[in-house]
């Protein structure tokens, strides 16, 4: 008989646990029959001694198979999906699965809602007059049969083991252990129903990831499970130090992923996108090579197809398909404030921490479940790193309701922009491909 | 605001706890503000990290003070106690305790009852009739007060902390921490107004510390903690690979402990009992060295003073004190049969975890909290290491209630006895002494 005690102490003890191990523990936790406190003492376990890659594969897969799995079978063509660690300022699901779509791949996207500087792709995209994201699971796969993508959030019935684990990790300090965010990530994304999945690791100072170390060793570990699990898996290691484009908040930044769509998104959030979509078509089918996928992707920008499929996919979440024509229907903060340089020279950097503070503290984020968005809130930066600035010039524009916060907003802006008499490279955003 | 997930974080992360950290801790554990998981979750981060001297002080003295303290003060004289961390066929506690108290020092000793080969000293002590070893605190102290010791289990008011700490170890692999034990032993210990304490730390086959640098490490710590604490502590360290004394088995063992008292007690019971009380009353301040304390403690046997504090106190627990001048008051077993050698030699080893489990089959321990134990039932051993054997003596006695029950011990005690033809030294019983 399998005894709970044994497998946390065989952990402990650095021993390799069998499947049946493993599968009577995700099967007994998510069940009920292992308490909160055994399961806790385990994860401590697995943080100090890890898993090996078959440990791994068997975890994630008894939490992907813990709940319902979604069934894309009747869908034609290859199903790739996007996972981001999550930065300050990424909005980029949302101009990369329609654009993706576009171009011929299907995006079943599941995502969750953020905790912290801003709220995640579920918030943004509820910044659209309308837009319902909670998705029945079968209507989910219509969506994709019809539009070519879906955007939607978790229901209960995925992945239970996830949420249960999540949520006594979150209190336990058992967040930051390279397995365990692998199998999170992989367990829900495979249950998806996916063909491949395109891994965006951020790194940097707004990433849960601070190193570059850190960054390689969960890219590493995701690709290798992904192959373990029989799905390819490609995984990009991306520059977090400053924000991804010019906006942070949910309607701004928005604004910001369809304006992408428009062609006329800003520079770092462009080339990450169809850097991202490229991967995707690869992955898909629907390209031979990156180059050609970079380019599909470009024409579906240019001409209209990629905001097209979008403007479909608003209209069938219920929200108002007219945002795609104009910007001006997404909600909009009362005041607007700008921050200006205290002196002239160079943006040497922009810490992406500090601007998604100042964010979350106008009201744009998050610091507990129950907090409420305000979708309208945000900042728009006008420099970033790189660039040149004369005194006086805006460097920021504040987007909030409660002109009070101006106050406690403007020092900490000024505070994340450091400013240097000498020229200074913009550096890489893509860092490392691993796949 | 301290909050509970950043103390389980830096100690996962090997950062040094504050005392108000290490306090909001304990207390909130014990009166219930924080949930079994996240002790769990930090129980085990304590037995990856361990704790720094301070840290470990502070620790115990929270756990201490998480109850009742009992109060010695208006008992003239010092009172020293003794602690083992336990192994087969140690009685030593019945007969160490009334021969320290015929001596002027105090003893006042509060045991736990054993989970495994055998019961504790609880149990064994109950194997007299009528012995009743649950005493509340007032009484505790006028029983130390009028005889000199009290042998008593824990009550509910004393070091709360360290009964709900215990539980959750026991069931979250987090029992083999070495500041974890000191800090359980020692809070319990210091709780019972002790002046010190003399540590019996148990090495071999039949001891929770199997290795002697397992041994030591505990030794030292509970040493330099008790220092810490304000408390003399002395440790030795005892041999434990085979059975301590020739009995195993509650009512044996308890037989075996008088024997002690009366002058006829098996050599090594006898050495280890002599060792043990000379610490005691040096500490205790009754002797002016530990040659002084021995020869003290062997006449308290010779005169019989040690035997009639023994009937005293037996009497007062409410025992039946004829049992010191007549054994058989004592319960038997219906049966006996003999185990025999199946050839000549020397004998090499007796495990003591061998031995130690054919008693607890034939019910002298407890698997289970709920398992009740048989006093009468046992072994007792007629050959030790070193000594000589020919094919057919007894090697051991098998003192049993259920005939049957002797065809599965057979075999596991003669596994227990290694045989050879080259003659053996008997090894040494104390092999360290720290403090």
């Amino acid at each position: 008989m399998m005894r709970i005690g044994d497998i946390i102490l065989r952990k402990r003890d650095g021993e390799r646990l069998s499947d049946a191990e493993l599968r009577y523990f995700v099967q007994g936790y998510t069940e009920g029959r292992i308490p909160d406190y055994q399961a806790a003492a385990y994860l401590m376990a697995v943080y100090f001694r890890g898993m090996d890659s078959r440990e791994l594969a068997v975890w994630t897969d008894c939490m992907m198979r813990s709940g319902e799995l979604l069934d894309l079978s009747r869908l034609q063509g290859r199903k790739i999906d996007k996972h981001s660690t999550g930065g300050v300022g990424d909005k980029v699901s949302i101009c990369l699965a329609p654009l993706v779509a576009a171009c011929g791949v299907g995006v079943p996207m599941i995502s969750g809602r953020g905790l912290g500087h801003t709220g995640g792709t579920l918030d943004k995209l509820e910044a659209i007059p309308g837009f319902c994201v909670d998705i029945p699971p079968e209507c989910f796969v219509d969506i994709v049969e019809d539009i070519g993508f879906c955007m939607a959030g978790q229901t209960e019935s995925l992945v239970p083991a996830d949420r249960k684990l999540y949520a006594l990790r979150d209190v336990t300090a058992t967040v930051e252990s390279v397995p365990l965010i692998a199998s999170s990530i992989l367990s829900k994304k495979l249950a998806e129903g996916i063909d491949g999945l395109v891994m965006d690791v951020k790194v940097g100072r707004g990433a849960f990831m601070k190193t570059m170390e850190d960054a390689l060793e969960l890219a590493d570990t995701i690709v290798e499970l992904g192959g373990q699990m029989g799905t390819r898996v490609v995984a990009l290691i991306t520059g977090m130090d400053q924000p991804l484009g010019n906006a942070v908040g949910n309607a701004l930044e928005t604004r910001e992923a369809l304006e992408v769509l428009m062609g006329k998104g800003p520079d770092d959030l462009v080339e990450l996108t169809l850097t991202l979509a490229a991967e995707m078509l690869l992955l898909g089918e629907a390209a031979g090579s990156l180059e050609e996928g970079r380019a599909k992707a470009k024409r579906a920008i240019e001409d209209g197809s990629a905001l097209e499929r979008m403007g479909r996919l608003i209209s069938r979440q219920n929200g108002d398909p007219r945002v795609i024509e104009d910007l001006k229907l997404l909600p909009s903060a009362k005041h607007r404030k700008e921050v200006r340089s205290p002196s002239d020279g160079w943006i040497e950097s922009v810490d992406a921490e500090k601007i998604g503070r100042a964010a979350m503290r106008l009201g744009a984020g998050r610091d507990t479940k129950d907090d409420v968005i305000d979708p309208a809130v945000g900042l728009v930066l006008h420099r970033k790193v790189g660039e040149k600035v004369a005194a006086g010039d805006i460097l920021c524009e504040v987007h909030l309701n409660d002109p009070k916060l101006m106050n406690e907003t403007e020092k900490p802006v000024l505070d994340a922009f450091s400013i240097v008499t000498k020229e200074v490279e913009s550096g890489t955003l893509i860092k490392e491909r691993i796949g």
